[in-house]
């Protein structure tokens, strides 16, 4: 099957034969050099476990760290590859890509990840070693979710070789602004309303609006779904949504943290269906559903619960999160995307505006004023000690204090996105990198060797093509339908 | 894409507009009250865990409930929401409705049930509040399923209004004969042969029977399924057929229960897998397997080890069950269900009385008498105390005594369902609900937004297209389609 | 929808109605007798548990196995039902088959594996029974593995009967092999390179050789994939991929022992991606990528971490094992299996060559080379002890020793795959199984009931195809097309 461009010759040269290769070893090459030098086992995953054990008077081995974490971690891996993979296939053709180049990118991410996280969070002064164990390949999975959720605005619209350029320095900027939000101003959020879909969104907003195309609309017969490919993004959506509490208490404190964090996620995502359905059905004539909110925008009640879901924000006040946020993200893709696009030029394939910048900046102020709210009656002493972390130079801080930093941290990652994308959208803009022409988006073609779709023609329609060869010159152009 | 109704116009007003968010705000904020009211973590997920601990002389946070029932928690709700719901996507042109309106369902019924089962079951009369924990989760995600098997018998003919009134009447009498066979009649039933799956797919039947529809045949060129959308009923199946030791074990006693229960199913499973291929085979003229049996029919051992597979009921009887529950559950497609709509005018789109209501029966049967032989020979005294929970009032009861009430826990089951399901059927009669006309039935565009499907046009055919309109006076017919 | 074929009628007799029904049955009422005769709950399912838990003064149920190994047992199930089952649709029209006989051949093979993983490892001399547990259920799923592999060398070439002739003898193989590698020669391998993917690699390799077609291109319409089921078979892939760190640790050590497993088998996989699409990319002459490399090279790397894992190999090690096998399993699928089907008349579907049993191969030896590089100053002296094993009459056994073991055990593997294989395959040759003329390969019309596919013709092309008869004299070849 071809495609109208390979007719008149695309305008831009997208072989990414050299620069794909070249990327791609050179990088991986760089990541077992630095890990050789840098990245061991912590003492959880060393052989030298049972000595430690012995030492800390670690009654069983079920007290590993790897049996509280590693069932979240599979949760959280699943919602990295097949989560956001399935959720960009919506495309009626390029779901190769959606599904592809997410694969692509969050491998060679989560590398990344783990070095620059352990340079700033764990990179032991004496032996100059970082040392991993579960929760650093948690934190690498969520690390790429920032270049990922950055996929997710650009879809359609970049090549291989840029992603990978994005997810280099989305990794860069995500594990600095993590070590300022997150140790600096000391805040909490386990689950990333700040750090992951905050930054995350602003960064690909930052860089769509840079590489803004004004003819995009060459391609504009490919943008939508099919049948099909909407059932595949369902599973995206599904993934996504059911593994969230897992996401959210990922690497909460073991114990009541981890449990709470799950209630409250699982019972904001409940809530947003609810009201996403709603707007949905009000905002069409005759109150049909549109697919691309049911999506999309049930999920922004799990990103809006990364900061607060480990806080005793209580059941119904997770409930009211959800409400707010499946209304805001519905609302969002019906008006804000549109108004994006036409007045601030920016276009935002698949709405991570909606689904992550907007829920995630929100999330971060709903953590605020929920720590601001904290207080011993409700949290217990230790308790409140314990969830804000209390502790060392933090010890005196109040939760007041604590909210106004959670607020400050929330525009630290709002800057860090819109800044850090605007400089990676011009790094992108050098036309060395085999970007697609404007008439070549939401293509497959253009980077994968696509079968040739005979899906409805089954093997008897051979032999009729063969007959059809004798009426040629009556119905020629269509046989040629039947021959792409 | 049109549909030939749109031609005629469609009989009944199928516009939920107003009617769809209607319910769905009331009912949310409904929530947020009751649960504002009512709903409070438990001592493991609240902040004053680590004082509970220290009470309790809990040694280490592994030993937080979180951590025995969250995998299997995420099992199941993998299996509410992409289990039931691909698993209903079969259809043809219903895909969308399929896992969309079993995601809108369950994200309601899942709330509801916390708050029903909260009152029935942990009220704490001096606080008058509930409390929650993952084990709530787990049993809320159980009590949508009630309600989820009887979409499955109404999938294509009920609208979204009708299907939350489904829910919310569903989960309420789920809550009350749950109480009655658990709590009054003191049974055993951890994975809900009874309580989830005779009562679920009774109480759907009962609603389609009234509901029945005698011109349903106009919409019958929708009702079978095409190549690809059998395969997205089978993610549906596999990820159900896989998970149900997770089902049946969830809320088993920690350690050998929840061990015991998933290993019996697993059995079962395999059993039923080959019985069903063995039927589906031999019961076409050429030996062909029809995927209906292999989607819904394998699943069937699952269901019949709700109740037993936490009793001693050895390896090799768990093997038994399951052979017997794929020939009858094939057989019930092959015979019974042909044979309810045609005398009993019963029409039950999935098969829910061949998947849900007949093994779910057998299973409780299975239940009683697997009861009645237990021996303190084979359990062991402390065993077959725990197993049974002979504690309190049930202190002297016997084994043949609870084999009996095992039985009678069936029959209120059944009796639940068929009653509710008439009662909410008539509910569902009244002419205000959107429901969908006969000619209308089993198609996603009365609902849903559903795109253009141009997935066999690929784009170099926009051009080709456009060539044909030089011939359209010779084929002119045939362009129509490609316009389509 | 017809197939061509049904015109020339079938060189072969493929109705299996009389001998698959009566193989499923059979094997399945053997498996009841047997499982009756051997099967019994372990200590840790068994009612007795309580008992048994205060006379090993073990503290909590959370210690029972179960909770070491069930999130990981689940995910090992996903892999083989949804992972292997799902990497098999990739074909146009074969999907069916390739996840249905997945799902029928596993669910038979884990019964017979059980009973014969259970005679060799785990009979108890004294009662003559086998006690099984969780990790009887995780082995058996490997052991199922083998012959899954063995599948997907023979893919659309053989028949359901002939599949579960495969799985009995591969099962039985699989048991016998595994015994004289890890009990006889005391080899590591946990994740199971040598046992699991080079004895199933070369299993299924050798049977496809003896079943040599030369007349298979008479079905090379159907080998091909369409869009749509590429995007199915990455669902596959995808959970294969993601799950893989769950296969290598699923029955390692507990603590240090599964936590490194899993650390490694990641690093591997997300290594192996980049240098996968790296060679996929240069491999074409636009720089294009292949889907069928990115759906199985990419899952090498894990393979290839199956011995070596559960080493202290550092995670560079994994890095660099990942790197050279993205490299060398996608250079198979470029050049290794054209060469072995033209000159070794080796017809390898879906390239298990290059996925399995090459990287299975390597995986063995560089398990053989880290073992044998072991040092005490490294491991620990425990930690060596307990990495290896080395107690009882293995005591003073060496690394080096240990690793000329493993050496020695991975040539075993290969030995009783091409051995086993070759025997199997000249009992697949009798002529009573029912497999398909060469004609009739990779079509699921043979073994199933195919719905006939209207999905690009939605219902309003009814009324136009019915328009479309007054044009037939002109255009009446092309409307074959649309009824088709």
């Amino acid at each position: 099957m071809g495609n109208c461009c390979a007719y008149l010759g695309p305008q831009k040269n997208t072989n990414v034969r050299i620069s794909l290769p070249a990327v791609c070893f050179v990088w991986q090459i760089a990541m077992i050099v630095l890990f050789g030098v840098f990245i061991r086992y912590d003492e959880e995953s060393d052989t030298h476990w049972v000595e430690h054990r012995r030492r800390k008077n670690i009654t069983s081995d079920i007290e590993n760290d790897f049996y509280f974490r590693y069932p979240s971690f599979q949760d959280v891996h699943v919602m990295i590859f097949v989560g956001f993979g399935f959720l960009m296939t919506y495309l009626k053709r390029y779901s190769f890509s959606g599904v592809g180049f997410n694969f692509l990118i969050a491998s060679f991410g989560l590398q990344w990840a783990l070095l620059m996280q352990g340079w700033f969070h764990s990179l032991d002064p004496a032996t100059g070693k970082v040392s991993i164990g579960i929760e650093s390949l948690i934190n690498a999975d969520f690390c790429c979710a920032g270049s990922l959720i950055a996929y997710g605005a650009l879809l359609g619209k970049v090549s291989p070789v840029q992603l990978l350029v994005v997810t280099l320095f989305g990794v860069t900027l995500f594990a600095v602004e993590e070590y300022i939000i997150l140790d600096l101003l000391h805040c909490r959020d386990a689950g990333g309303s700040m750090v992951i879909h905050c930054f995350g969104g602003y960064y690909g907003l930052a860089i769509s609006w840079v590489l803004y195309r004004p003819n995009l609309h060459q391609s504009k017969q490919l943008i939508g779904s099919v049948y099909h490919s909407d059932m595949f993004a369902m599973i995206g959506t599904l993934f996504l949504w059911m593994f969230w509490p897992s996401f959210n208490s990922a690497i909460t404190d073991h114990g009541d943290g981890q449990h709470r964090t799950a209630i409250n996620t699982y019972l904001a995502l409940a809530s947003c269906v609810l009201t996403t359905v709603a707007i949905s059905s009000i905002s069409q004539k005759k109150g049909k559903l549109d697919m691309v909110h049911i999506q999309n925008a049930t999920l922004a009640g799990g990103v809006a619960m990364g900061t607060a879901a480990e806080f005793m924000i209580m059941p119904y006040g997770a409930l009211i999160v959800g409400f707010c946020c499946g209304i805001i993200s519905t609302f969002g893709y019906l008006f804000i995307t549109p108004f994006l696009e036409k007045y601030l030029k920016l276009q935002d394939t698949c709405g991570v505006h909606n689904l992550h910048a907007m829920p995630g900046m929100l999330g971060g102020f709903v953590g605020a004023i929920v720590a601001a709210a904290a207080s011993e009656s409700v949290y217990g002493k230790e308790g409140l000690t314990n969830t804000f972390n209390f502790v060392g130079e933090f010890k005196t801080r109040g939760v007041g204090t604590q909210g106004g930093f959670q607020a400050a941290g929330t525009c630290v990652s709002i800057a860090f996105g819109l800044i850090g994308g605007a400089i990676v959208g011009f790094i992108l803009k050098f036309p060395i990198w085999g970007d697609p022409a404007d008439d070549n988006c939401y293509d497959d073609e253009v980077y994968w060797e696509v079968p040739e779709d005979e899906e409805s023609i089954p093997p008897v329609l051979e032999y009729n093509n063969h007959m059809m060869h004798k009426h040629q010159d009556i119905a020629e152009s269509n046989f040629s339908v039947e021959q792409s």
